[in-house]
């Protein structure tokens, strides 16, 4: 039950806005975060690293749900129902270097830690659904 | 295992900043949604109506987390893990209109609908990380 991500709600995540992801702890109880996002040929595109909490949940349990908020008006989100299809080390440093560039306006992601290896979590929607305000 | 809220996390809280809210739906899978905050005696409340789908989660599993950004920079955050204590009719509509006076400055919740009933639901945080960027 793939849903397809187009419209506003495709321009919400093209957009610099936020994604708050949440994954579930290995007890099921719920765990969020504040990340980017991107989207790519209808697939959620998130980055991560190796050793942090969330990966570790989505690849224990793959159910995960996205709200991205417009940075204009809070009032406005898309919220996504999704499961993850693959996290992988491959092409994930310059997905993070294409993310600051959305981001933070630089060619290189500049947090990058000593030993760190990125991430990319592809998330395959199964509901999205828009909030318009009033 | 009661955590407190503090300092810079008490007033990310305080501020006018919206919560993400994350439960767990009856298949356990997460739920995210966004919403006005408020605290009150170190008790997190928010405010809800019946027959939407996070409150009930809410009643059938407690569990739930909170992501709170800073409107003003939203690499500043507070995350927080927590428990339902309890949801209530009681003194909700008065907690509607002191959000309403508090998010949108007026004196009384502007999108109440007939017949609705609102709820306040209470968490008990368990655990408060608050990140601070830079």
């Amino acid at each position: 039950m793939s849903a397809t991500i187009e419209g506003r709600a495709r321009e919400l995540l093209s957009q610099p806005n936020f994604a708050h992801v949440s994954t579930l702890r290995a007890d099921g109880s719920p765990h969020s975060t504040l990340t980017w996002v991107d989207v790519e040929d209808g697939t959620i595109m998130l980055n991560s690293a190796e050793g942090r909490a969330w990966p570790a949940n989505a690849a224990r349990d793959g159910r995960i749900s996205l709200l991205v908020p417009s940075s204009e008006n809070p009032y406005e989100y898309v919220s996504i129902r999704g499961h993850v299809t693959e996290i992988t080390a491959d092409g994930a440093d310059d997905h993070a270097d294409a993310l600051a560039t959305k981001y933070l306006g630089v060619d290189e992601y500049p947090f990058r830690q000593p030993g760190e290896v990125r991430l990319i979590v592809r998330v395959e929607p199964d509901h999205v659904f828009h909030m318009a305000p009033g």
